[in-house]
């Protein structure tokens, strides 16, 4: 009953495959090879778009490099207020960027408030000497379970692109979100505004697969030389190639997508008709925050059930009661959500 | 023939093997796992001493974070002139640093030569406005091919330990000095002064295993922090894990370092007995120079032969003559090294 | 009826004076002069204790260079949410620190309110992927022109440092404070357990006279260094130790400071006294922070009147109303607020 | 005897005046006043074109604003091996310019030698992973007293722009360049292909006055906001602007440069002539660079004279002989000359 993070499990049966496969031989190191091209071509095509793709070593790594690749003396982050950039990555943003400023926007349950936005950009308008705003990021599906659609990214993007700010979208869970909202790939990314993203295959079955996407090109510095300097360019590439060529390939990404949301929407009505759990808001991709009782909390965990406590501001709790976050995956079986669902009822 | 570098080789069975076998189940990220605890303690046994590990995504990662973890604003790195942290990490140390100043020291075939580093130690004694300086480092095997023997290092260590310097080695080819010199990991680092290593796996049989190990923790900052900051801490650290378990297991990362020795030795004394080309100077593990006539490299090259012209600072050659770099490694194969020669004594 | 900052007056007649007195001659240039080594003398005296101190070229510089010799990777800044270090200083602290964040933390009308501290170092407790609180910063006197006692220093301090972290203060109008408040500036610093301060003289009668006075040297890194990589090490150091010996000379920068404040407690009467106007908050140093009706604010300014608007955050107004700052220096004339006064009473 | 450094006079009288006349007052700050607006113009009239201006607090700070405003990811910084930049400001340009390298090229008395530039230029084509050369800066007048003709800084610049560098020239001592050459600051700058410049007055007869003078702002960053950041926007920039005005005003600049040179030029011959001393190469501007005796040398401090000796790199010795720098500034006194050189000839 593994509900912590989409990162405690391994890879998909495709991936480990593919590095088997591409295993042998002598291939040019740093990217130079026939695989890292072919991925690419496929990103392009999974895009409808050209672009530029740049794997990196983490997911923190695509987002700060990002950030530095858009970076400017004095600039300002706009982000959501539970934005992983500002929760969870030690500064990495901050660091890449020479000191950039995070500013956190409030949202409804992880998507940035439109108003939120608009009162930052003219809090911050020119002649501000606390900073200018400079980039605008979006994390889809966002880090509270929920889904931008390509309307209301758009609603955030097209302010920002007229104040002069690039828009950069955090996927580390684009999967999940293409695969709740039926929207196209296009739909929820350049087409919607999206200058650059953050392309994260490690949650959803690679071991580390994760990539800057960059539809805007002449909007962003030199990511080639940023990437090296951060020790960021592997050396043998072809195997980050090999995962993103399976992940991508006959659409395995949607699929482990699909079936990590599917166990989310089996794991959100057990929890709301349990008796005493409750949603603390709609699940849309893979994540489902849950207000526990503490004794029911207790018995999951004592069971072996794994899954984290998560901030409570704006949520109104009993002093018996707990938020949490329960995460499923790719690696998810239905018979551990049932399990953990029939716990629960026991109250 | 390949010979262009290390990494263009995949990776060994043994480390094939261990990534399909740590697949399975849902285990905690960011090295969290028992696994990672088994490697440190595996790094101990190994250097026979207790120390600190921390997984990065690169090579170069483990030299840039060691030497941020060294950093002090002014500071200056002692480095040989032939060092990769000059010639080819895109200014990843000064970047992480904040800016430290690399000192190239003048070298003697790779070995950095003590009489320069008395020389710089007294050039920037206390009081220099050019910069303080902080960390000596030092690349093992040498970017030239050679090894430094435990005397040697202690010879540069002792007098930068005096100077209040920390000292650093860049193992990219640590095993391949190990398999080279008869010395043990234990006397080629700490024992002769090093205070913190870049292990390398990764041009040895890895995919992406690179570490920073640390002798002397008391002398360094807060890496776990500088780490997660670059993003190199893996979500999925177990796969950096199972690959170092199966490197360090039996032996193995020293049989596969000793094959790409072996390899190079095979390779020198028939350039030495080709008659027309010539080695730069005695190769000592796995990377041989070798002086070429333009004809041989002409030919060698349009028969499939892999490799790198090289700067010839300080080397006499003819006009007609081009100076080589011979990589070999754990999947090179006899057969093409005796193929390469046969090519070469075609003059 | 110069009321906009106290930055905008020129320097005092003792303060030109020593200008002029120190001019002659060849003097040892970056501070290794005997004026320099006098006035390090002269700020033991006042504080009462053995100290370091060290001239830079703004308030600014001396901010950000302290954090800068506290900083640490993933380090967090806590500063009052009305903080100078946050809003008027274009990031200086996170750059100058490698990419510190700041968490800005509610206040009482400019002082950190103990409790919003309290939930700081809770929520970024050890084990946070957000950060290592670091540095806590006060400014004294506030940017909302209050005063810390003592006391309420200690309050704030005590558990900072419990928690690890060193104490900053922003004395850019310390003086001030000091004025202010009747505590000696022992009281208002280190015996209130403040660490380092930036202390600053320009705003109260100097040119540019501002430096960075660290009373636990112990705790901080390698300012010399970190200053003269900033270029702030003036070279002919010697007009800054000038304006700083005549700054403190016979109690000149506290009978400044305090007919500043005097200035601000004519206008704070008159303003309450005025009928329509009326004070946001009480003025306690010399700025006084005023509601006034958009048609006095507009006769104000037709008459000459220079003061800024300031943010409204928490505060009530009505449509027909602005917040204003009202700044005082040892500049203002009594017969300016009272000419304000009178214009304002006009309604 | 002082002859230390230029930067041990005190300010000029014309300079003093100024700042007497500026003081009173309010005065906008940071720069918005009117007097910082006529030194602009004052400027654009000199070098006889528009222009963009910032004061900062230092020369260090105007050289390395000036590489950040430059700066690229893995950028190279070409300069004199010389230079200023390299030995004497504790790696400020690294720092402000997120870590860029700095390269010293080999020079000819203090000028690059244009086969020098060429190899780095060629050494460092697309594809080094070394870095990328971004930025060419020259000394004018270089650091060891010599001047580059018009036509020597465009046989630098021209390459350099052609392969995509901004030209910056650190005018520490530019009006000696000036005062010497006969050229014109314009034929000394843009019109040779400088991009940007520091120009110093401190050194010449103010107290603290450095700008960074952009002749192609298209080519740099956000220099406003690169400042701010740094704490090198002074608040009472009006300080500043009197400086510069009264440096500027009525030809000032360039009398007090000439004094110095000639008292260089009233030196040099003394040295020759004397019998055991002599020069080590001409001296062009105010720095006298000689060959002394060491009896000489004892003799010389034992009556009081101030002087620094100087690294000898490629200067041939005695081993009874040292290299010193004797510096001439507005202030120095030919009685003070003739003293010097009347000690000297005592052999």
């Amino acid at each position: 009953m593994n509900f912590a993070s989409d990162n405690w499990s391994g890879a998909s049966a495709a991936v480990m495959q593919a590095l088997a496969r591409t295993n042998g031989g002598f291939v040019p190191a740093y990217g130079a090879d026939a695989l890292t091209a072919a991925v690419r071509r496929r990103f392009c095509d999974i895009f409808e778009t050209e672009l530029d793709i740049w794997f990196t070593g983490s997911g923190t790594a695509a987002n700060a490099l990002s950030m530095a690749a858009a970076a400017r003396p004095g600039g300002l982050i706009l982000c959501s207020a539970d934005a992983h950039v500002w929760h969870d990555e030690m500064g990495a943003s901050e660091f890449f960027s020479g000191g950039m400023k995070l500013i956190p926007l409030a949202s409804v349950h992880g998507r940035i408030a439109p108003e939120a936005l608009a009162e930052a950009l003219e809090r911050f308008a020119p002649g501000s000497r606390t900073g200018i705003p400079t980039v605008l990021t979006l994390t889809q599906a966002s880090e509270l379970g929920t889904v931008y659609r390509p309307d209301q990214i758009a609603a955030l993007a097209a302010p920002a692109a007229a104040s002069g700010l690039v828009v950069h979208m955090d996927g580390a869970r684009f999967a999940n979100a293409v695969a709740a909202s039926g929207a196209t790939p296009a739909e929820l990314s350049w087409r919607a505004g999206v200058d650059i993203m953050s392309f994260g295959g490690t949650k959803n079955g690679c071991w580390a697969a994760d990539a800057i996407v960059v539809f805007a090109p002449e909007k962003f510095g030199d990511i080639a030389a940023l990437r090296q300097r951060a020790g960021h360019n592997a050396s043998k590439a072809r195997f980050v190639a090999a995962q993103f060529e399976a992940y991508l390939a006959d659409g395995n990404w949607l699929a482990t997508a699909a079936h990590a949301n599917a166990m989310a929407q089996r794991l959100a009505p057990g929890i709301t008709g349990s008796g005493t759990a409750r949603l603390a808001w709609e699940a849309e991709a893979n994540e489902v925050f849950a207000v526990l009782p503490d004794a029911a909390g207790e018995r999951l965990r004592a069971a072996g059930a794994s899954f984290y406590p998560w901030p409570t501001d704006g949520i109104d709790l009993q002093p018996t009661e707990e938020l949490v976050r329960l995460v499923t995956s790719f690696a998810t079986e239905p018979v551990e959500v049932d399990r953990f669902l029939a716990l629960l009822g026991e109250a």
